[in-house]
């Protein structure tokens, strides 16, 4: 038996997220399937983490364990792209230690969350970004986002619904640059709630438009009321841009 | 009557291009129709220029005429956006004098290319740019894209089928910068001819990576040949970004 690790890259527009599901197509799926008739042997492929549906990965994790002798472990990802649809693609593959766990060695997450500023919809930004009718400024997005930074009770980030008990989290960095109209928040941390990144983007935005005061932040983390805080931004500015594990 | 500019953006990955054709949809065909339904009235939309097949748009401009004495002219956007599908939007629309003409008063285009680098696709830059899988530099990039800065006679750079007769052209500015791991060449010259700036591109690539030397380029202005040069980038990468008039 032998564990493999993949890199996975995919555009989740057409996805109702990572995780396997009855309805509807998820990644985790695709892969199996594509192991499966690789294989021909039922595979488990676990993930780094779920991704939600429409969100997208420059850098997502995995592994899965093979009984399989034959194909060379770096060739995995070549063999499993000619199995795949042209919006998922292994980038990498690699024999790990049966030590090596997607989800549970994972030590640090970034997403990028792009955004851009206008009244009316640009299609060409909509492929890759949300759109934010507000006017702000990117020293203030920076001050906001700054706050975020450190350990933290995120309970107040976090969508009904999760079962998920310990909502403290540690960020590493959370900031905001700006390549000409496109904005990118890039936030590192040790584990991340369900729809938290996408919370704390439609925050920041609320705070830096005058909507909502600063000092909301520290409160949040106090008292825990999701209502303190902004809209969930939309999904499709979200991806999950790399996993970092120890060496 | 009056004559009516807009600034009209596009993802143009479902359509035959801007130009008006008999077969498949395209930008122009749904910019008239649009207006039709408005306006119950026939109207030509003139462009500054074509954009190919799968070429984006963010601020391609066009003008219009129309009889119609009630919309205030600033109101034409939103009222276009209301019968336009979700991949076109115009971002606005003012009157302008009878003198100008979106194509023959147009001073300077700037289009963008936006490219990545990877041995395998990365469905997520798949939707905004094109792979090129050999590794380049990004000084090594832009030592080779300043020489196509100035006048020259571009007759090379020119897909055949093409019937312009006079193939000179001035590039003012061309240059490539890098965001994280995604390059854009940007592209500003008063007219570009039919595929002009794809071949650039490819050209570009072709010398960044040794495959051809740099001296290819003032031949290429010198002997016209098409053939010396690399080939064309795929549409997916390309935006046209401005046009700029005279105020």
């Amino acid at each position: 038996m032998r564990r493999i690790k993949i890199i996975v890259s995919y555009d989740g527009t057409n996805y109702c997220g990572w995780q396997v599901q009855k309805n509807g197509n998820t990644i985790q799926q695709e892969l199996e399937s594509a192991l499966y008739r690789l294989l021909k042997e039922k595979v488990s492929v676990i993930g780094s983490g779920r991704t939600d549906s429409g969100v997208s990965a420059l850098g997502q994790v995995a592994h899965f364990d093979t009984n399989n002798d034959t194909i060379k472990d770096t060739k995995f990802a070549k063999a499993l792209n000619a199995q795949l649809p042209d919006d998922i693609r292994v980038l990498s593959s690699t024999i790990v230690s049966n030590n090596f766990h997607a989800q549970h060695s994972a030590k640090e997450k970034t997403y990028h969350y792009n955004f851009y500023l206008s009244d009316v919809d640009i299609p060409y930004f909509e492929k890759i970004a949300t759109r934010f009718s507000n006017q702000v400024d990117i020293l203030e997005l920076n001050k906001i986002a700054k706050e975020f930074v450190g350990t933290h009770d995120f309970g107040a980030y976090c969508s009904s619904g999760s079962s998920v008990t310990d909502t403290v989290r540690t960020i590493y960095d959370c900031s905001i640059s700006q390549n000409d109209r496109l904005f990118t928040l890039s936030i590192t941390g040790n584990g991340f709630l369900y729809n938290m990144v996408r919370i704390i983007m439609g925050t920041i935005i609320d705070i830096a438009c005058g909507k909502k005061n600063i000092s909301i932040i520290k409160q949040s983390f106090e008292n825990k009321k999701r209502t303190l805080l902004g809209k969930t931004a939309k999904a499709n500015g979200l991806v999950l841009y790399s996993v970092r594990y120890d060496k």
